[in-house]
């Protein structure tokens, strides 16, 4: 076994003890402990700003992006920000604890399901620090261990930040080895912990495709995915032209690179003649570039002609395709067949149509009348959100403090035999 | 690609086509096809019972044992009773649709999470004909298309069952393709089912753990996992005798042979100068073997030595591993570390030790005063049982219909954006 395997066999192991006594904290103490933290990053700002200038000087030497080297960097005000952040968790309901049913059996005994922790977390992630902070924090939060395995740009920041969390936690009770960091960032170190499913619950992989991939080939335990979103607006014939407006142009440009943004709009074709002048001058005044079939093409100024590729393309820019369909039936296969199942929206009028939409698509959050850039754990009231699933086990769309928990069967009896 | 690939790929491809049809068939529709599926089963008893015929004579001529044998063999009368079976699940409650919470935001937007089917579901198994028909109805039932993937022992069998529930179905409208039979056995054939990921939402292995560990390895999608059973009743030092010796009697002995049974007690070293000769009878008439640390061989008679092998093994036959503890942490670190996380179960008359080893036992269900045996979905009420999940994502403990289920959020606006 080499070093790296030896190294991340070790932390498991105290992971798994740090969890079985996180099971024993109150909501109260959990809490104190979350403020502890905060207080640790306050205490701590210096050698966290020292180690993240260390990276951001590395990540200039290399040579990466402005946006990649903005992306890593601290300052007082941001890492206040995250501090803040933690005080902010501190004050949300605890889901653990909480009864998800209870029922007596005729032979008298009681089953209480409860809401426990999962037990020890993996979360595997790229460039952004804040990240270290948020995920460990969350997860601590619903009683886990976390397992924290960043990206070699951000390697400084996240063992500083990791350091203060974990010490200034340790100062209001926080079990040792309750929140880790991987001391390697090489792949190896990756396939080692989603190897090691005696001692990790669940892997939650957060970056690019290719580790998403990697993750999902390699791990022995659950993988919590937040793959691509491919989003769609479907504009039945008994659309409202202003809401359609309005909900494409939302959906598509009011943050065009996060994953609930709108990437191709799907529109019933008695509506072309009207609706695509009026959505191209209303996208044009974004800069939206428009990708569109033969339909489009003579309705729509300015139009690209799409290619079969386009349609299970997650943009993340200013680019919409746009296809026309007969039927809602030909809107929810072309949506069920190339998208993410994601969000998916349908505007129209029309009940019926909009429930056989909301009902027949093979998506997390399937919408009417609103835009797919609702599909968010703050906007559905979840006080935090750690991702947006797109898988459809365990947690499915935006996932909250609920998502980082298990639950048990408690039954009491007084003596009962089959 | 080789042709089990491609003709694999080709079953997924039209089971993701069958789900996207099951979605849209009410509860009364689906109950009506289940009754049509028992039909098609009683229809099809003589090609069923002499492909079975087939398969027992095969294994004989292999020289299979004869339990083995014994497990594969239908009769008119055992195939009655997976038809009436099936018309058993048609009474069942459907959770497909059910809402699970309902909220509106300040914005107007109206948010609902609803029960919905997990799309397709793997199942992969071994011998017992009857899976074939428990796994496909009860996934079914449920609005989920499947994939079979039998033993070799039962192929034509497992063939035979499949035609019949799948053409039965059809009379009443099951959409084709619902319920498909992998027409290979080999191993290569689980694998190509393990990585098809766009078209299986989860895989569930049924059989033994050689089956799951090479399932676990290879799967990129979800594995529901159903390992073995290393059971804990532990007598703490407030235990009633009586209750007691019923509970550790009743948990090691009603059914030897199955995941929920007994196979170490750990009781308190204050009982046992009395309770360890009390034990000792009870469990000697029931032929018990018995293997213990010092404390026990000096109070138990005919007691052997235990070695920690013991500690991690799951017999299920009639023996039964003791070991005497100083007290409820040590009882509980013992179980965190060397059981299943199945069922385990304190005797006690004292309410506080009863819940802390309640809350603080890693384990799918935790039990006070009562049987391990009672961890079992038709004991829970549930109806149907489709396992007991080791896991602790998604399901854990008996899996019953809700948990063949995913859920949706349906988010209803008037033209809402951000």
């Amino acid at each position: 076994m080499t070093d790296i395997a030896q190294h991340i066999l070790l932390m498991g192991k105290r992971a798994r003890a740090a969890a079985h006594e996180l099971v024993k904290l109150s909501t109260a103490q959990k809490n104190d402990i979350l403020r502890a933290m905060a207080g640790g990053l306050r205490d701590h700002a210096q050698p966290i700003l020292e180690a993240n200038a260390r990276d951001v000087a590395e990540a200039e030497t290399k040579g990466l992006s402005k946006p990649m080297v903005d992306r890593l960097r601290l300052t007082p005000e941001s890492l206040e920000a995250i501090a803040a952040a933690i005080e902010q968790v501190a004050t949300l309901p605890d889901p653990v604890g909480e009864i998800l049913s209870e029922t007596t059996r005729p032979n008298g005994l009681h089953i209480t399901k409860i809401r426990v922790p999962i037990g020890v977390i993996g979360i595997i992630y790229e460039s952004r620090p804040n990240v270290t902070s948020d995920a460990a924090v969350l997860c601590f939060k619903t009683g886990n261990a976390t397992i924290l395995r960043g990206g070699s740009e951000a390697f400084h920041s996240n063992t500083a930040l990791a350091n203060a969390l974990q010490q200034g936690g340790e100062k209001a009770g926080l079990p040792a080895h309750s929140i880790q960091l991987v001391p390697f960032t090489d792949r190896e170190s990756v396939d080692h912990m989603a190897k090691m499913d005696q001692y990790l619950d669940l892997i939650i992989p957060r970056g690019g495709q290719s580790l998403v991939e990697r993750v999902v080939n390699v791990a022995r335990m659950p993988v919590l995915k937040h793959y691509h979103g491919v989003c769609h607006v479907y504009l039945h014939r008994d659309a409202d032209l202003k809401k359609a407006i309005d909900i494409v142009v939302n959906s598509k440009t009011q943050k065009p690179g996060v994953c609930n943004t709108l990437e191709t709009l799907l529109v019933d074709t008695d509506l072309a003649p009207t609706f695509y002048p009026a959505l191209a001058s209303a996208l044009a005044a974004k800069n939206v570039e428009v990708r569109g079939d033969a339909t489009v093409l003579t309705h729509w100024p300015d139009a690209k002609p799409v290619t079969e590729e386009d349609w299970s393309t997650e943009y993340l820019d200013l680019i919409l395709s746009v296809k026309t369909v007969d039927t809602l039936e030909e809107a929810v296969a072309h949506i069920n067949h190339y998208g993410s199942h994601h969000t998916d929206s349908i505007v129209t009028e029309n009940a019926d149509a909009a429930q056989q939409f909301l009902h027949e698509t093979d998506t997390a959050v399937a919408m009417w009348n609103a835009s797919t850039r609702f599909n968010d754990g703050g906007e559905f009231g979840f006080g935090a959100e750690i991702g947006i699933s797109t898988d459809k086990l365990h947690a499915r769309g935006p996932m909250g403090l609920a998502e980082l928990c298990s639950y048990k069967y408690l039954v009491t009896g007084n003596g009962q035999i089959r």
